[in-house]
């Protein structure tokens, strides 16, 4: 396959959706690499720097894993405490020393656009492992290939969004995805925390029109797949909303009876209280498989960027 | 040698005396790929997830070099900060997502249960680094590694175990192991800090009648074997009797020289001031090398649980 | 080549100006492999550890990488958070601890001499990284390289070295080791951080006579070299007497148009204020490149010590 016709991973708003369907096939294909049942040594000899501008546990080991199932070797910082920044140094002279001293650069920070900044400077390849309230493209292309892997097509597919879709990193770039792939939306928020014009802009003129929906059961009914997010307290100005939101929102199997037998729940993960735990345990509990997902999918991107076949 | 017929190693109450014996025969084999003297690549493509959920450098750099020396690579955590766990998530659902990132775990938690939990939890073979105040195994098999390497029998060795014998995490499990091996204890601690009856119990239901001694001279005078432990300084409700107890359990080359001249002193280290550093260059100071074969003991229970032979 | 004739890497001043030459030698042979243009599995099944008492992400991300491009590996800690230091245990129980779990050392810490005292703890090789206000020879080594890199040879090199020469931990054995390969040397420092005594006594014994300018338009006017260091604010008794020198020690690209066509600006970096981001796109920008040679040098030095050639 060779080199991919992107250089860096920043906003899935870069790629096509001929781009997006290679990075997909590519990380089917990776499955048996991830899975530790084959093994490669891809990526001998390749260094990947991870900057952990903010701390993130599971996004970063997820790329660790990616890049040692390939053979490959990891270095980097997973907080910011004691390096350079603390000394005031500013990101881009960060970039260009550090990216003397990798092959390719992971990336997340706290503030938006920090990802293609990097980008910008690197003559590396950059990834965004989430960029503030901005993008975190490989959480989207790994929600898509779990989405694909459970149900083998997106057009079509009923996918309800829940929980906040107005802060949520993660669900302005799947819902647009996931338009751009023909499937129907439909989103059940609370008021204060709905899905931003501009990105129902964006899917409508993709020629997706979404549902909105208030009752969570009615829109379970009809669902492929509920895709759950973390509603965080400190949204809330009054902490009675918020306990009435969370309560209300709360995904247990009673509820998931009413739904398809064949409905799939997903997370990003971690989750609070949002899925019971009683809900791991029944066929409708897709949330583990797509964390697992996190290294055929960022293995696909690290060895397309790189241009290296396994 | 294949699998063994543990597929976790959690607790040394899992173990029978045989299953002992492998382990320890294994890491025989391993002193050679410790030292660097001779390389494996038997676990190359493996990756050592260390989950450190409390701080201990000592252990997780054992370990780590114990993968890497096999030939594997390691990713993990060594604080908890910066984790899910501080966006409150638990622990099940934190090994249930790092199980897909790596082919082992080893754990370490402040919570006594957590690595069964874990082990429980996961398809993947866990290790107990140590969980509250409940077990250490792998000090456990390094220490009588230790004595078996240098008085080449447990059965009928003098063993005086010295200092907190109440909290000390790893005394429990070696003393329980020792019995069984038939090895002759000797107790020395302070009266607040003595021996739990339930690990007595245990001894003695392994045939073994431990001694007990409020004289750290006399106790010296037939051991083989000095094991020492800290005695932290927060146990003590009073800042004066720590200090009278801390005083009275210092080792020093003028108190060994009253004892046997084949007497080792062993300490799982830190050491704080319970042994002279004037010890250290005597032949009775076995504490280095006791460290030193954290590496060979730990490449045995890797490669054990994962299947592999160097 | 072999082992080289040190054994460990602590002071710049153990070193003869012969041994420096066999160093910078073998970093220019390193260059492919630095840059991942050329592979090489030398130090395979070989363990750096890095004790990072002090943090710094920078140096210690430069010898990972530094040891990754040798094939070798990494286990180690970047601050003294959780680990055995922190309950009480002294240095030299850590470094004999710790060489059983690596083959060579890599150490910073806050306190002058405490790379001496690992070394002499110690029987795998130790390299310093830094201690205290004492040396940082890897740095004189790689700022060594670049210069001669940029112009070839050292001999009648007009250096100007500028800052806060009084407590700068790296400009006192650079300006020793450049008097030794015969550089011309002029100090421009606000007053009360001017070079100390012994370092020009050791300068002058070396048949080097420093210059001393006030003015560094004058400085620079001559220079091939402009050698720039950090002015630490705390340094200052008085906030505006600070923010005096900071202002008139500023480089920017005004400044450089009053120099030579071919000057050269180093910096070990991070910097804050000290060079204008203007001076970045202009060909006297040498300092992403000094950065960047980190990796050659130290993977030059790594493979020394252990006595391997890529």
């Amino acid at each position: 396959m060779g080199k991919p016709s992107f250089s860096d991973f920043v906003s899935i708003r870069d790629l096509t959706k001929k781009q997006m369907s290679e990075v997909l096939e590519r990380a089917e294909g990776m499955i048996p690499y991830a899975s530790g049942e084959k093994r490669t040594r891809a990526l001998e000899g390749r260094i990947l720097g991870t900057l952990f501008y903010e701390p993130s546990t599971r996004t970063r080991l997820s790329f660790e894993s990616a890049m040692l199932r390939l053979g490959g070797a990891v270095m980097g910082f997973s907080t910011p405490m004691g390096t350079s920044i603390e000394k005031g140094e500013n990101l881009s002279d960060t970039i260009r020393v550090t990216e003397s001293y990798a092959d390719i650069l992971v990336i997340r920070h706290p503030l938006e656009g920090a990802a293609r900044l990097a980008a910008d400077m690197s003559s590396k390849p950059v990834v965004n492992a989430g960029d503030g309230a901005g993008q975190h493209p490989t959480q989207t292309i790994l929600d898509l290939f779990t989405m694909l892997q459970a149900k083998e097509t997106l057009e079509g597919l009923n996918v309800v969004i829940l929980g906040d879709l107005k802060f949520g990193r993660t669900v302005h770039s799947l819902s647009e995805a996931l338009a751009l792939f023909g499937a129907n939306l439909t989103f059940v928020a609370p008021p204060s925390l709905e899905m931003p014009r501009e990105v129902i802009a964006d899917i409508e003129s993709k020629g997706v029109k979404p549902h909105y929906s208030s009752s969570l059961g009615d829109a379970v009914r009809e669902a492929d797949i509920l895709y759950v997010t973390r509603i965080q307290k400190e949204r809330f100005a009054d902490a009675a909303e918020y306990a009435k939101v969370a309560g209300t929102y709360r995904i247990d199997s009673r509820l998931l009876s009413q739904g398809k037998s064949t409905l799939s729940v997903m997370h990003p993960l971690p989750r609070i209280s949002e899925i019971s735990p009683d809900v791991d345990s029944t066929p409708h509990s897709l949330y583990f498989r797509q964390a697992a997902n996190g290294i055929p999918v960022r293995m696909a991107i690290l060895s397309m960027l790189l241009g290296v076949d396994p």
